[in-house]
């Protein structure tokens, strides 16, 4: 049996937002350490994995390792009925087909019930090695957000190029070329507002605007963004989720002069 | 003659917003009593019946009784040239074919005359019987507008079953099942927020969403809204207008294991 | 070379955000005066005149006269990536063929460059006369945005009529007909709240809505608007651009019983 209650259900709320229109189907894996997804999106060109961890949860009970294959779109549509301010309870039995999603508002004075079917998805796990990055680039969200929907509109790809001084965000359209340059900044008033650099060796690579612009759906979930870069690996774009766990990115660098997308190679 | 002041205007133009999508055409009539509509949606499905008392305008003339027909879009596509607080006068002329919309700023200091052709249109004024309910419920309107919304992600039809401890809606669609429960709860710190129960016998009756959704557009009319429900009789969705009058909105059940919309039995 | 730098950057942003949609392609003009631009929009009927005196940017440098051909579409494009606390600074070299746009945030931890492609465009600068105009109107920019607008759901065309008393703006549709009239009122709390008639002679004129719509995008740079009518002769909308300039728009009126849109005579 399963049952997982979260406080702060709005949380789960906004990774079904940033999530649901990269990724249709995929399977949540439960263990007694959390609830957690990993799933390529639809075009297999980037990877998704969230972790929720069970300390994160009011009550967390998983007698047994499950896997639910859910229709991301789906339950979005049903986790938009819970309120901003509603607790969600999780709940499947041992070998039910049916997974169960309770709302309860701050008053308990209105509970809702919403029961979606399970779906059987194959997915094999990807073990995602640790590794180490040559840049890391720790930035407010809403920054970054901005500057892909901006370069989105000159190009379809961004060059992410990291030195001591800053991180330099270039694109290459029709109409022109644009360079934004964040500036390695940590005298800030509020933490969420630093601009850090961590880096070992300078770095430039090239991503699709695409998917980046897609990754930023979940700046809902955090103040500050994580971008770790090396060559020959994939970017990881990572959103803490408050005391609970992430939300990570994946995705593979174009090589140069390749107009495609190439698959990330994790 | 007919000359009609309201100095809260914009009780007009949010009567217009509430049904114009519902009726197309329909005749307002005028009495000495109060200026009022009752009229089917166009599917011919739902009953919609406004009342605006005599008492409720700083001046109200109305030599004879008039029945004024007009085609609702167009009348809300003027009303929307009204200012939120601009005094809102309809004129008509004995005989005429024309009504006169006449809005004044606060101010003084914007006059506008909106003048629109009348109709001709058949119909035929039903006479609703006073009957006894077996279950009012008394809730929130924004509550019952947003129940409504969720609701129509999922299914197309509610059943709304009420009993002394609360009332439920629920639904079913191809993703699976919703049920939401609010309980009977008179002791908030507001009025408007509470849920209210009248109920001399338990009733459990099925509704299309469409119009169920349509109706809550009133929802800016009244904090709060009266569902009253009987066995083999239409339900009545009710938005009293401050000091006013009311929308009173009629739709029929559903008969079980019926798929078709049924009409009403006003 | 050219070198201009405009701390309230967001001028820019606005000026291009209001005249985008009425002129695709146009020469802006720098010499030691100012920055300036004139140019019909897409169908030769209304004509833009804009101004930003030298006075107005923090820094001015133009060593010579330039006539730079751009895209308005592709600026704006562009300039929407500006934030709106950022300084703007346009600089071209000369013989140049592009032209850059480089945005400061206020804390200078974000430097951005846009780089575009100059056009060479055919256009003949108007020697716009000075006039002496009948009626002259000034009021609300909000206000007279919004009744174009209103007016917009009604019909086609607007008779703008100015008296001592007032200025009404009339439009007649196939659902009917609407009157608007804003009193002179010059005893208000805020100046930018009155509505100021300089009148040596009464003006009834009629213009294409359209147009006048697509003029009141500029609404966001000035509280007023005014507007300056002769018989005879365009009228000239004008939104003052705080401190440094104007932007203008000139459109012909409607002849009598004409029901094409004549060009203007400027």
């Amino acid at each position: 049996m399963l049952e997982l209650r979260l406080v702060q259900g709005s949380l789960l709320k906004k990774v079904l937002e940033s999530i649901k229109d990269l990724v249709n189907d995929a399977n949540f894996d439960c263990s007694s350490s959390g609830f957690s997804l990993q799933a390529m999106d639809s075009s297999h060109v980037a990877l998704v994995a969230l972790l929720l961890r069970s300390e994160g949860f009011e009550h967390y009970r998983c007698d047994r390792n499950m896997s639910m294959g859910m229709n991301l779109g789906n339950m979005s549509k049903m986790l938009r009925c819970a309120g901003n301010d509603d607790i969600i309870t999780i709940k499947a039995d041992d070998g039910s087909d049916t997974v169960t999603f309770m709302f309860e508002s701050p008053t308990q004075d209105k509970i809702s019930d919403f029961e979606m079917k399970l779906m059987d998805i194959d997915s094999e796990h990807l073990g995602i090695p640790e590794a180490e990055y040559q840049s890391i680039v720790t930035m407010p969200s809403s920054e970054f957000a901005r500057i892909c929907k901006d370069l989105s509109g000159i190009g379809d790809t961004v060059v992410i190029s990291v030195t001591k001084e800053g991180v330099k965000f270039s694109t290459r359209g029709d109409i022109g070329t644009a360079n934004i340059v964040c500036r390695q900044n940590t005298t800030v008033d509020k933490p969420e507002e630093a601009t850090v650099i961590n880096m070992s060796e300078p770095v430039s690579l090239t991503f699709a605007l695409r998917y980046m612009n897609s990754f930023t759906k979940a700046t809902t979930l955090s103040n500050t963004v994580t971008i770790s870069l090396s060559s020959e690996l994939p970017v990881v774009v990572e959103y803490k989720i408050a005391e609970m766990g992430y939300i990570r990115f994946y995705l593979a660098p174009k090589i140069e002069d390749d107009e495609d997308e190439t698959k990330p190679e994790v």
